[in-house]
């Protein structure tokens, strides 16, 4: 079967036997994948990556059953497991990320545990957000958000756009901040307030704000809007070391809540309602054997989702 | 009146008129007051500060009650006074920072609404703690500690050994970590454990981590140090920017809270109930003539608290 491998910063091609099925696991021939900014940090050497990777997939069980797969393998037995935490079970891997061989590749396994069966209102291209979504609707499970609450969202990346969406539809009153006009639009069907900001931003305006840039300089932002007593969300997962002032963040008491991925259950219910739309963030599908002409496209500034599918 | 003077790095003394009673004021006698190391800070310049330092402090009014004073002085008609937290009202002056004059000084004034009558349980120069005891206190306002929780905190400077009894009297396992073993023992009588530790930190190991290092590092350690889904609170007004690495914060889900200072009552309450010794904190007492050799005592490494009191 044709695999996507990176190495060194190389994205190449290679023909690979099916994989094996383990016990407990399913094997899942891709239907649709997308690429993640994850993705392309893992081409440059991330957490040392070399490998398949792609945690965003959509694929078929042997039977024809459409799956989305959460992307963290837990060991199932620590206490974190007992939680219902395996997302920061110590001995977990992830798909595409850690030690597992990840969704670029025409068949890949995963735990039976990790599926989700993937609704018919849901068509496969936009299943490959469930990911995202899930990540989106993680803020939720982490913080209390009443409605009519206003939340500043910074950056209009895929990432903010799921984001303002997902909080928008949970009654929050969402200001979508960030550089790209056009971007932007794609949401303000959802009711939120979006806006390319001047110099001069609000200071100490909002009980919540999401930093959503993926550049060092969000946080810092972030904290500067939040209110006394606010929550700052950090969904951007800057690399290496972030300079913040401390000092005001402190002295507003202001909390900072480090959010990564979440639950695929609500994010299949976002979907499936419609309250979230992500047909028009995909930008362009690339059969797995252009994988690398998709890689450059999806690192293009200003390029949304970019799906990759098995040769037809 | 005599009254200490910070003006570019140096400590007046200074001769002035009584102060000026407003309505709704009381003008205090200064019996003892207490160097903390945000003065030091101040006598350098943070917060462009020249002036009368000290929010420390214990005094009597005309008739002879002791009083400590809340150092927020709040316009107490906005949102955030309706809601008990005058603390953070941006019309706030504060003691001894921010235009209103501190405690250096034989008489001071401050709203009667803030004064809080000491217990005749509570000697004079300990109830110089109520400021930084409520700052410790303020923590259990913030979060949720459950009985019997493993906190770790770190620092052993004042801040760190008032908070590793207040939280280790409100029930917490607390591991103080710090580098002055006789600084720690201090406080070791309250069942805290405390270490001097090595380079290998334990690393995600404690639900709540403490960071009172008033270092740029030690944000950077305590994140390191909580478990995923945990909870570091930061009380360490670091001036200028901290390099953090803010991966390990999102990956894991770390809250990361900023506090400041408290409420007074908990505080009169930690220390009327013996639960909280400071007596042995306290280095040295200066008379308030003497104000420039106390900064400098204050000022050297390895030295807790000290005093200043009016020339007798």
């Amino acid at each position: 079967m044709l695999s996507v491998h990176l190495e060194n910063g190389a994205v190449e091609l290679r023909r690979q036997p099916l994989p094996r099925v383990a016990q407990g696991f399913a094997r899942i021939r891709l239907l649709a994948a997308g690429i993640c900014s994850t993705d392309l940090e893992l081409q440059h050497g991330y957490y040392g990556f070399s490998g398949t990777p792609g945690h965003e997939f959509v694929g078929e069980l042997d039977d024809g059953t459409r799956v989305a797969g959460e992307i963290n393998l837990a060991c199932r037995h620590c206490a974190w497991c007992a939680r219902g935490l395996g997302r920061h079970c110590p001995h977990r891997t992830v798909l595409g990320i850690v030690k597992h061989p990840g969704a670029f590749r025409e068949f890949l396994t995963l735990p039976v545990v990790n599926l989700h069966r993937v609704p018919k209102s849901i068509p496969t291209e936009e299943a490959v957000f469930i990911e995202p979504v899930a990540a989106a609707c993680e803020i939720l499970d982490q913080i209390k958000i009443a409605k009519g609450t206003q939340v500043a969202v910074l950056g209009d990346g895929k990432l903010g756009l799921l984001i303002a969406q997902v909080l928008q539809a949970h009654g929050a009153r969402v200001l979508l901040l960030g550089r790209h006009r056009e971007k932007m639009r794609l949401v303000e069907w959802c009711g939120a307030a979006v806006e390319v900001p001047g110099k001069k931003l609000p200071r100490h305006a909002f009980p919540i704000v999401v930093d959503a840039t993926g550049s060092s300089a969000g946080l810092r932002t972030a904290i500067t809007m939040c209110e006394p007593r606010g929550t700052v969300v950090m969904k951007s997962t800057v690399h290496g070391l972030v300079s913040v002032d401390t000092a005001p963040a402190i002295v507003n008491e202001i909390t900072l809540v480090g959010s990564r991925c979440g639950r695929f259950e609500p994010a299949l219910r976002m979907l499936a309602s419609g309250k979230v739309r992500v047909g028009n963030l995909i930008a362009e599908g690339f059969p797995l054997d252009r994988a690398p002409e998709a890689f450059r496209r999806a690192a293009t500034k200003g390029v949304l989702k970019v799906l990759l599918h098995p040769a037809s």
